[in-house]
């Protein structure tokens, strides 16, 4: 917590923002992405999160919730209020002077835009008549680079919940077999996360996702009672949270027919493409690049080989959340506004997800994930080099 | 699921509103609390769920969520897109041509307002040079309207979480003494929680709360490694969730000194003060008043008495969160904004939750929970009237 609002601080230094306000209420309710990082605990009433360039923090909140923010978050000056939080807010502003202040709106970055349209209005009323109402612009790329750039001990939280995930994904290697459900499969992993005392990394409807066969479900989709087939394809899109950071990794299985002794040709050109895709991806993938042009060498690399493009990005960042957003390795399409335009950074942390379809036996789809160095990329655990053939 | 968007519906037909437009994305990271009632699933690229009071019901969702909406919400005609939901968009309300569209935006209630600022410059980018920007309105009396009027089904699961809470209030009489902390009696309700397969109606962090002796933290704080003393109150704030739905329930525990036949008369006159406070509310509240002046009976029962007013609302009302926003039993302080004000209606569960300091004992506070009925309320479980004597 402490760590990630330095970081913070320094980031607002480095941009020229003078204090950076998250504004917020019932976040139980209606949370704020960049909470989790800053504050690490819910509030009920009005609150505001005050940083500032000169390492000021104060936190205004409800006099109800200030004991846990001074449990969760100990660097800030937590200051009470019973009946409404404007005129210590008014306080705080008219002690700061701030001449740009962040707050959390984006209409790029869902990571960024954590503050109700209510919330916005509320504090356009409060700032009316003060120099504050046009000191406001939107946080985005201040919560991008405090998202993006992972310290050491993010990473490695990150890099355990990638451990825990390619553990399971072994035992399925050993479980799975013809004539189990995608369901059936999608409890056997639940059990063995919860044996590991661990929580899904998004969602536990279609978090594992078990994807079998030619007329698979695809992508954000939970498991269904269709059946595991010889002849057909598996992929399953799982992760894990430690110590709240996750992995989001994708593996992709093929069950022989009876006297098949490998996977048919087709299904090996569809993995050996997605492999390939990735590889070339990770080789360009280094600081400065924008985005696009990663996703663009992996798409082409897919469709030069004869299939059609996967119908979403390459990959995002991961985090807290499993889609962490703002920088994405995405192709120019209206609704990823400007994020394909973004420049890649150290300690980012990508994953790369290409797919394709092989008629007839269902969707080859990996996904690594690998973070940014000064010089390239890395991978975050041995990527898969061989379908896995049962 | 189908139950609430019909319930919506007949709101919209009474309320002359002809179209409630929900515009999301990335729920996982940022809900829109109306979703667990209107669609049950998350989705990930920018969403718009359509009711129009004609009965419509149209998901227009990003293809890789097309078939979790469909899953979960088959009410829905689910429309998917690739590149933007610009287009399918502005399609739909071209074929509708609502005059009125409620959105999901509120300064009075948190529970209307899911819409985040930056979704809210999208849609008003997307509706510039139509008809549609300036027929954009608050959904906040739509939304009040369809939280707080509990369906037989929803009321039933509210009672289901009310049992399995008293159940383990009554565990709690029977396993707590002087020289437990609060910590130890807050994992001991987790477990029993955790037995029945429930999970906590708010954040674990605090949920239960448990608050003990004269120094005790308050309200929304997380149970400390404080030891119960012989002498002192405890209170417990504690609910859970059964199938979505939530209770909210306080009880008070006095533990005797040594020799001590009961509990003294300091404390008894607190525990006979707050059990009055409630029964005198709940005796005034039925449809049609505001909601100030059942806090303001309690409230002035409390002062008269000779104690502090307490520093927050007298009640709230629960459904799937334990708030569960819009009217409120509150006083008319700033930060309520408009929900004072707001009134009572046939169907809606509220708390009913004051509290007060007994100098050097602790805090004494009942929660109880009250359906609103045609002539008036009623408990939903039987009241505590005797403190707990340990």
């Amino acid at each position: 917590m402490n760590e990630k609002i330095e970081q913070a601080i320094k980031i607002m230094q480095e941009q020229g923002v003078d204090m950076w306000l998250t504004f917020v209420r019932e976040t139980s309710a209606t949370p704020d992405p960049v909470l989790d990082l800053i504050a690490g605990t819910n509030v009920v009433w009005p609150s505001a999160f005050i940083l500032t360039a000169s390492g000021q923090a104060t936190a205004i909140v409800g006099s109800l919730d200030m004991q846990t923010v001074r449990d969760h978050a100990s660097r800030y000056e937590v200051v009470g209020y019973r009946d409404s939080v404007r005129q210590p807010l008014l306080e705080a502003l008219a002690q700061y002077q701030p001449r740009r202040i962040a707050i959390n709106y984006s209409t790029n970055d869902v990571m960024a835009d954590g503050m109700s349209h209510g919330m916005y209005l509320m504090l356009q009323e409060y700032l009316q008549d003060t120099p504050y109402a046009s000191a406001l612009e939107t946080s985005e790329a201040l919560v991008a680079a405090l998202r993006g750039r992972k310290s050491p001990a993010e990473l490695a939280r990150i890099r355990r919940a990638i451990k825990e995930t390619l553990d399971i994904y072994d035992q399925v290697t050993r479980y799975a077999k013809p004539g189990m459900s995608e369901q059936a499969l999608a409890a056997f992993i639940t059990e063995q996360m919860q044996a590991k005392g661990l929580t899904p990394a998004w969602g536990a409807d279609h978090c594992p996702s078990v994807f079998t066969g030619p007329d698979t479900a695809g992508a954000h989709a939970g498991p269904t009672g269709r059946l595991i087939e010889p002849g057909h394809i598996m992929n399953i899109d799982f992760g894990v949270r430690f110590e709240g950071y996750v992995s989001d990794l994708q593996r992709t299985w093929y069950f022989r027919r009876p006297g098949e002794q490998e996977a048919p040709a087709e299904v090996q050109k569809g993995f050996k493409t997605i492999y390939e895709a990735i590889q070339k991806a990770a080789a360009a993938l280094k600081p400065g690049v924008e985005g696009w042009t990663i996703d663009h060498i992996a798409r082409q690399h897919i469709v030069d080989a004869g299939y059609e493009e996967y119908p979403h990005a390459l990959g995002h960042q991961v985090g807290r959340n499993a889609h962490d957003g703002a920088g994405l390795l995405c192709p120019i399409w209206e609704r990823y506004k400007n994020l394909p335009y973004l420049k890649v950074e150290v300690g980012q942390v990508y994953t790369l997800e290409p797919r394709l379809t092989v008629a007839g036996r269902g969707v080859v789809t990996i996904e690594e994930m690998v973070v940014v160095t000064e010089s390239g990329c890395e991978f975050l655990s041995p990527p898969q080099t061989e379908l896995i053939v049962i």
